[in-house]
């Protein structure tokens, strides 16, 4: 055992109630009476990184909550890894909720009950220790480490982007390390290598001027409630394929590899549905359900709403109706264009005697790592000689636009080496963290900072 | 001039005031804090109906507001009329939108501001006074005449069916009378000789046990309001025609002679439209708009609701998606039928991979009088003898369910001499009702008892 493993191994009690410190601190970003929780968490940070000794550990305020950087970077010939966390939190609501109170961390059964446990400042807390127990131990830096810490995540992050791209100097990097996602199940470790962008659409049909008695103009008025549900149909054939042209265009084929990737993952379709309670599932055809929710590009309606929505009948012939329609897209689909073929696409099927608009709410782009970049591979046998299991690669059908603007602006991959479960309960009531993952994460975190410079080569 | 006509003439002013009486009690079915304010105005009828001399004048308890009948019967081979009308009114909420007190009736241009002034304590009082001509000037009454006078007709006349049902010989009549409608314009006397019928429904699909992130499962699993929208659409085809094996099964083909009444009528299709603000109209390809409108059945979507509504951007994948769907019928089309017609259709297109519901709210049995009908004949030539103007013929959109009970369970046909106009304003603040036609009305009930006889031979 290195120095390292055993000081990780000898300190395990002190790191969970540092942890335990960080998640009493309820940094809510979204409600300003918690302003102040916020700026403390990201004392509590600063405190931290200074404590264990590393470089230019800097507070920049922003409009919002303040964006922490650090370093230590000790060999000009070896990688930099930026590492990306944030220290805000969903709100606590419904508070009734929660078996135990959201900021008083609690321990049962191996896992702590805490808001923010596993989202995310169990998860990003892991790296702050792994370098710990190199600087702690005078272990030299295996390679180049930075950090960007953020208090903004959960309401968008509004200020970092434009941080990022005023500071690309301070931040340039050879990859991103993220954990901020979650394994495929328990001890299963497994790296997030794909995320669907977005593009989200809001389309409202008009009719006549006022709600019309449908008795009296029943059959004679087009009914803007029918015009949309004609217009969303036309949008996806019976096979699920979408039927906006040009929608396919820019979709990266899947290859041999990805779809072996795919099929190597252990998923389980009958439990699926029946989680789901459903007899049967529906996608674009050809595909797995898997592919089809993360590899493929999807369509759905998120909001739909028209006329009178209350108990018994109301005969109204509607003014109005409306749509929330959002795609999910995959390399290399760019979030603007496709709304922009959406909209021609939803304005060239509508019909002359209502009027549609179509509106874009905001949109991400797609990203993929390719499974040849070596800091994947590094992480996998971080992963594997820590958890003595293969790690499985999977796509997720959701969207973190981080990824993509690391890329854009940066220029960088960024590795999703996620430690939390699917039953972590994430922006819900009784999140909670494994602490074995906890350790494991801080172990694995280490073992990559070790093996990536080998890897690079 | 006769002495009928004279005394309707003489008594103009007293007439008002005597309407205004009327007007005066806020008789609010609906309004339980009402309740006395209603039967205050059933007292107020019968006291007139007795002091004009009527027999068997009777208030009838119900479990809900009372029904009036009357009745003078002098001619055994004579027709008799049963004249229907109602006393209770729409509750005058929001009151801050009446520019006069709701129950204080106030006279402006010709015309009496007031709630109930048009619906129907203004037009169903003309018959009162037009039977009071008779008898207080000992003139023969022509014809045999019954009252039936509700209370409940705007709560949807719960107690009114039974007692017609339970009171069949009491009600025996050639033909019933209701001043209930709208004329087609000022001074342009029209008789409604058709009513549509209705099927209204409710349907409900559901997809998984839970609200989905579209992100992780957009793509893999079918989304309810994508699958409504489709059911919806499949509905009707482009041209408009209904979808529903069997919906146009038993619908009575227009005639020649009724599309000739239809040519008749004098729209103006370009104001309609300027009026709802629409480019273009749409409906059953063949046929035109007023036809479209009443004398072919339609399909509308009434209400329509799915996932979420607000501000911005959520991405759900929602569990449920709901619709109100109504259909309007024409002769001989009956509600349970089409209702069964749909459920089945709806069921049939509804994919496997979500669960429908349809459930069926109220319906309503379209009617059409035949324009040969001798009463209808005779109503017209009153109308024209008093507005020295032709009667139009016009089919409305809307359903008045009583008037195809009362063909139903008294085998009767109902003759709808509507005195108002559709700017009266029925339902809204500051409702009004024409003065001139006030007493045009009278005249003209007075003149079709006068008539009727010599069209029933």
């Amino acid at each position: 055992m290195s120095s390292v493993e055993k000081y990780i191994k000898e300190n395990a009690k002190s790191f969970e109630e540092q942890l335990f410190n960080f998640l009493r601190i309820p940094s809510v970003s979204t409600d300003s009476k918690h302003k102040g929780d916020v700026k403390k968490a990201a004392q509590f940070l600063i405190d931290q990184l200074n404590e264990i000794g590393l470089d230019k550990v800097t507070l920049h305020e922003t409009e919002g909550h303040p964006i922490i950087t650090a370093e230590k970077c000790p060999h000009e010939d070896r990688p930099t890894v930026l590492i990306y966390g944030h220290y805000d939190v969903q709100p606590s609501d419904p508070d009734e909720l929660w078996e135990t109170p959201p900021f008083e961390p609690t321990v049962k059964d191996g896992r702590v009950y805490a808001r923010g446990s596993s989202d995310d400042k169990g998860q990003s807390f892991t790296h702050v220790k792994a370098i710990e127990a190199y600087m702690k131990t005078g272990t030299d830096l295996p390679v180049n480490v930075k950090f960007i810490l953020e208090g903004e995540e959960e309401i968008g992050s509004p200020n970092l982007i434009p941080f990022i791209k005023a500071n690309k100097e301070l931040l340039k990097c050879d990859m991103v390390l993220i954990s901020d996602t979650a394994m495929f199940g328990e001890d299963q470790p497994s790296i997030t290598y794909g995320l669907r962008g977005l593009a989200y659409m809001e389309v409202h049909v008009t009719g006549p001027n006022r709600d019309l008695h449908s008795g009296v103009f029943g059959g004679a008025v087009e009914n803007p409630a029918n015009a949309l549900a004609e217009i969303i149909a036309k949008l996806k054939d019976e096979d699920g394929v979408i039927q906006i042209p040009g929608f396919y265009d820019d979709v990266e084929p899947m290859t041999a590899e990805m779809r072996e990737a795919y099929k190597q993952l252990p998923f389980d379709e009958k439990g699926y549905k029946k989680d789901l309670n459903l007899t049967a599932l529906h996608g674009e055809k050809g595909y797995g359900t898997l592919e089809r929710a993360s590899a493929r590009p999807s369509l759905d309606v998120n909001g739909l709403w028209s006329g009178y929505q209350g108990e018994g009948a109301k005969t109204v012939l509607p003014a109005k109706a409306g749509a929330k329609i959002s795609m999910r897209l995959v390399p290399d689909q760019e979030p603007q264009k496709i709304a922009e073929l959406f909209s021609d696409y939803v304005n060239s099927i509508a019909p002359d005697t209502v009027t549609v608009e179509v509106e874009e709410h905001h949109g991400g782009y797609p990203v993929v790592i390719d499974l040849d970049f070596y800091g994947l591979k590094a992480a996998a046998k971080a992963f594997e000689e820590v958890y003595n299991k293969d790690v499985l690669f999977a796509r997720e059908g959701g969207s973190i636009p981080i990824v993509a603007d690391f890329k854009k602006v940066l220029g960088v991959n960024s590795i999703l080496m996620g430690f939390g479960l699917t039953k972590d309960a994430l922006h819900s009531p009784n999140e909670s963290f494994s602490l074995k993952d906890f350790h494991r994460g801080i172990q694995t975190s280490a073992k990559f900072f070790e093996l990536l410079p080998e890897y690079s080569e």
